[in-house]
């Protein structure tokens, strides 16, 4: 129980209700849980080139060689990447950064895989899209990677931010509609 | 407590209770209520031009000499324009379409102050940002506008879809990423 309640979100209550789960299940599953934890830490580890999780490196969407290989989408974490992943949209690569700027928490440049990001540019990269969360440490981020890319001839975008996809302009808060109007796009 | 109960939101109960309430209060503000209801109706209409609720025509923000009088933000409803004017940073004019294109609930072109829009563009018109709200009929009606707005020489934008500010990319809709992806900005 004190293990279990270690883990985030996971209350004294909750530890309980687990332990007398596991107490209670054949021993072949509950052994299978605690195999399947030792192997994640075993097994899973970062890509060397981008920085997500993965059990061989580099990782999946690092060797697959039919996605465009010309365009690195850089996000905060690998939670990031797999909501991306997830749309089906994008097919060119990611770099993980392992975080966000955030001096308030101690979160400098060296704190991220910032150089290795800049290190992957030769390799024929034509864009970066700046995929960081739009919240203030996102913004400082990606406000620092353009700076850094200026020199590079590569084209540097950043995700739109605006109004969601299938909500009410009503229910939008100031910050977003004021957003919405100033990158508002051509038709 | 019937009429009350009439009113959206308000159930049997609620409508007791206000009834309760309004029996308790001096006389004196409960006439205030009823002449507020009262004057409401009628003293309040629609903005000739822009079709915005006003007590006088034309409105306050048609008739205030200081705002760009060459941008029009067409929008659904009298308060999607009452969200954006809170966000302050369009000084342009409005116009409320009075809806969007919904053909299943029977609502067709004829149905929206779409003709009235028509007949301002001669005005000086420079540009007109669509600001329907992000979902199938307003992107209908975006779409439709755009059509009709063609053949005159005036730049017609769409206010942008994307990330919520503030938020998290991990939290967004597979639409609102794909969106946000699609609609990249160059830094």
């Amino acid at each position: 129980m004190d293990e279990l309640a270690k883990m985030p979100g996971i209350g004294p209550k909750t530890a309980q209700r687990l332990a007398f789960y596991i107490l209670k299940i054949p021993a072949q599953e509950a052994l299978s849980l605690a195999a399947a934890i030792q192997d994640v830490k075993e097994k899973v580890r970062y890509c060397s080139t981008c920085f997500n999780l993965t059990e061989e490196d580099p990782c999946a969407i690092c060797r697959d060689a039919t996605r465009d290989s010309a365009t690195i989408c850089v996000v905060e974490e690998a939670n990031d990447l797999l909501a991306l992943e997830k749309t089906n949209e994008y097919r060119g690569l990611y770099h993980v950064l392992g975080g966000a700027l955030s001096p308030l928490d101690g979160i400098g440049p060296d704190d991220l895989h910032i150089d290795e990001l800049l290190d992957r540019l030769p390799q024929g990269i034509e864009e970066v899209i700046l995929a960081t969360n739009p919240n203030v440490e996102g913004e400082a981020t990606a406000l620092y990677l353009r700076k850094l890319l200026k020199p590079f001839e590569i084209s540097v975008t950043r995700v739109a931010r605006g109004l969601p996809v299938g909500g009410d302009l009503e229910y939008a808060d100031q910050a977003t509609l004021t957003r919405a109007l100033e990158d508002r796009v051509a038709l």
